[in-house]
């Protein structure tokens, strides 16, 4: 019944590997059906070169298992409630990607320092507060979710010019209109957050011009891009 | 018609992802046939794993498509201005390489530390100024252009000794007599970029010597040059 | 007699160099049979590309070869003391693995940074004092086992907690349950080896949240774990 | 007449490429015959993948071509003068591997930090003085042989417990008994070199303890040496 679904996201969770974005069995993909109101995600801890689309679990809006004999990823309560609040994304990758979680971990946004961050990413990368330890000790991943929602409104930023945020001392989550976006944007993520420390090793204070940030996104965003075909 | 021309502008765009320059369908390669004053580059937005010979855009130097259907290279404006400047270049390969991008973000020359700068690059690889408010707004490509152009002229380069630069906050263009030479000098700016980037790390100050610069420099350029057969 | 044990041993040497975790013959992984009181444990310096099952040397807990034609591992001293007196492990993985060993060589503890740590390992990862003069000119393979324990001991970590370490000026030792858990943590020691001295490049003072950790550490650790199927 | 002494050049050579040791066409490994007196070299700037046996060059102690139709490396004469000065060594290898040549460029002996290091080379490596403008300028690649050889003899280092060191502005060279032990220790040396940097990022100052350089060094080399098999 949710063949289509299942495949999409295994082969969108196969991409991490092969992008060298996860170790083992770290990292996770899911992606919405909006109309049917499911979400097909990646079972927790399952090996990739062993996973298979029926490995992949589809659960509804609150968590339950409508479909698949495995646990859905323990990041699912995440997912579910970035869902919930961010109407316009089909997709969510969660990796624990070496520069991005870096820069989780140092608990710092990631500055736009460049094109190639404008190309994809309107504005400085978040990184979110700390969960508080009520957070972490009742409904951690739900938490987590509710932390991202948050940070997104405190600081008045549209989930679609940002599409990916860092978590404090833990790593990245993206998203994107599906699955193959969202990993497309968890790669460049990962790209920029490298090009980014090591441009803080030769200049710390740089940022990138804020019209040359712009032309960048719009050229390839919105109603007067002209990046690409057609 | 430009069967030929096509198919090693094709050849020459693969080889960009191939020595890991490229993620995505970030870059692009262009050859221009000097005597039938036509452009053969890369079209806007398409991965390099399905791209066939007949993807690749014909123009003349006014940006007319001749021959293809697809929209060329979002930086097609910049490589014509560099055709029309610089009348010994036969290819330019633009690229979002990794630590070149990260001294363009920077904001910073790439300083010749050694002889594997020297062998290629002549001098300190300039870091062009900032395009202005306006120079981005308007013609931004075309500006990029001008604005290398402009930089090669102000330092008094010559930019056949100088074989790339990097574009303030944006990353490395490079050129050659042909394509294969232009992505071979882009991998070498990579290469030196990534070396001079952690030189730093240890030592801050530090320079070739200028006669040992010259030396590898016109061991392998010039009349005198003894480098390679024949 | 012994084929199953040095079947395992072998693979999961092989894994070394498939994980890039070694060069050249550098380093080894052994495997305990508690119940026959043996240990298989790679031989010193033969090539990764050429070991057989057969290569794989039997000894007792005296070191005394059982089976087996080449010598063992020059650390086997050291593997020996480890079984000795950590009971529950049941392989120990040696690696001159990049990032670990700068930690090493830095003579530094490896911070607790991020939720790829705390998924592992539980705490600071220790790094051993240095031996005495005496302790490395007489028995040094030994005496490199006593002083880890040592150090779990005056530290008071449990090596079920922390399954692994690095040694001053040499390099990581890890452990598991059996082969492929051992070569498993040596894989995670090198990821967040690197994560964490680039974090100190952008911060040099960070530590995670001990609730954070807690979490992350007992969420797929211990009775009330919940990562992972069953 | 030279086959079997080509074949093994032809060999070693292409396993620079292979170790991610060379770009395009930069390094080269020579060997030499002492009975017959004849080093057989690698031609100038050929292509790694195009090498043939036949392009192998063969010259005496004087740089006179005995065999093949291409021009030597044009670091010929800095072999040659190595040859001649340490009569122990077989094989020369030079190569621009990236982090060997970081500490050239900022002209840096790369100090001794762990037991990798001590397992080959005894003490810190040094990096060579600046040539003379006028050493530069006459006999540049002869001058560069003598310059090496006299700094092993100004430090009163032996050639056989350092093989190789790293030429100011430059890179390294490296050698050995024979062509496939000098490649080895090119390997080890820009392994070391990684490590040693980015060691220095997380401490500035240390140091490896004299007596544990000298069990690691001396385990595996000479009189009393117990590693590997027999």
């Amino acid at each position: 019944m949710y063949t289509a679904l299942k495949e999409t996201v295994l082969a969108a969770n196969l991409l991490l590997p092969q992008h060298g974005l996860v170790t083992f069995t770290w990292g996770n993909v899911s992606q919405i059906d909006r109309r049917r109101q499911v979400i097909a995600i990646k079972p927790s801890g399952v090996e990739y070169d062993q996973m298979k689309t029926d490995d992949i679990v589809i659960i509804d809006l609150n968590g339950k298992v409508l479909e698949g004999k495995l646990n859905p990823s323990s990041d699912t309560a995440t997912h579910i409630e970035l869902y919930k609040a961010f109407n316009s994304i089909g997709s969510i990758v969660h990796t624990h990607s070496r520069y991005a979680t870096i820069w989780a971990q140092a608990e710092m946004d990631i500055p736009a320092l460049g094109t190639t961050h404008a190309d994809y990413f309107y504005g400085d990368i978040p990184c979110s507060r700390r969960l508080t330890d009520q957070e972490i000790q009742t409904e951690y991943e739900k938490n987590t979710g509710l932390m991202i929602i948050d940070e997104f409104k405190h600081r008045q930023i549209d989930p679609n010019a940002m599409p990916g945020m860092i978590v404090a001392g833990h790593g990245p989550f993206c998203w994107g209109k599906d699955a193959f976006d969202a990993v497309h944007n968890a790669v460049v993520l990962e790209e920029i957050a490298m090009m980014a420390l090591q441009t803080r090793q030769l200049n710390q204070s740089i940022k990138i011009q804020q019209t040359l940030s712009d032309k960048h996104y719009f050229r390839k965003h919105g109603a007067n891009a002209y990046y690409g075909q057609k």
